[in-house]
């Protein structure tokens, strides 16, 4: 299972592809960061993201797509350019057809450090050990891209176990 | 000039195309409603937006798209999709080259009732009677993209005036 994390913003957008299942090590694939000049005007800004995740998705063929869900509880500013920024992400996967899931930053936090309250350097620190790299990835956008597509590697299979019970219950809630 | 105004929604997304210059009467060309499922997932209703937006630019060629500046003091489940909407509009116009414009609501609400704190109703009559219309377009969203697209013209030779002025000030800065 190969999937491309988005953490998403206007002026870093943190990319990382990882490959792997649960309970087996994980792989890095590819890590980076999608920048855009900050006075830039928005359009251009969402072109080139736009861009940037295209250029993802061409050279890595994730199957998935996990990005952060974005809360308005943030700082306004800041919080209206990662919608946007999320927004394109989005769309650049759905338009192929690749299955998007949203995970929130403390489902993220937890899933790589066991706490939803952990802090950057911990969720750093423990991206590092998982994916078996030298040093942890720079910047923390690109360390949380990689968490984003572990979390998903790792939430899927339950959450796939839940669909498949729902389903079946729905089934055979018809039949009987 | 031709102008595609659109008041940025995932449920509803109102656009609306004027033609004219400040100082003449405008003529409506185009008014409608982009609209997805709400039961649909986020990444299908944005490639639904995009699928809307893109036939509009298709259709009347406008010379510049109008777009609601969103903000993030209204409620929060709604502004999150308003800004998501918004991202694909400012997307699909500013690939293809077409400047966009971005209009409070109060700046739009100012320019065709005279106050940046009118009513919908007011609005709708304001558009109604600048467009010569037979009666206010429904719903209000395609009402609110016809005013964008009206408060872009009108404010469009003041903005103009005002980066000409800037441009001279700054060419005689450096010749100076």
């Amino acid at each position: 299972m190969r999937v491309l994390g988005v953490d998403p913003g206007l002026t870093r957008c943190g990319v990382g592809v990882v490959e792997g299942v649960a309970g087996r090590p994980l792989t890095m694939i590819g890590v980076g960061v999608v920048r855009t000049p900050a006075d830039a005007d928005l359009g251009h800004r969402l072109v080139a993201v736009e861009q940037g995740i295209e250029r993802w998705l061409d050279e890595y063929g994730p199957e998935y797509v996990a990005v952060e869900r974005v809360f308005s509880q943030h700082n306004v500013r800041t919080v209206m350019g990662t919608a946007q920024a999320s927004a394109v992400a989005i769309l650049c996967a759905s338009r192929r057809g690749i299955p998007v899931a949203l995970h929130t930053p403390s489902e993220v936090k937890a899933a790589v450090t066991g706490s939803g309250r952990a802090d950057k350097a911990q969720v750093g620190a423990m991206v590092t050990r998982l994916l078996r790299l030298a040093a942890p990835p720079k910047p923390a956008d690109a360390a949380d891209a990689l968490a984003l597509a572990i979390c998903h590697i790792w939430r899927a299979p339950a959450q796939n176990r839940l669909q498949q019970a729902v389903a079946l219950h729905a089934s055979k809630g018809r039949t009987a």
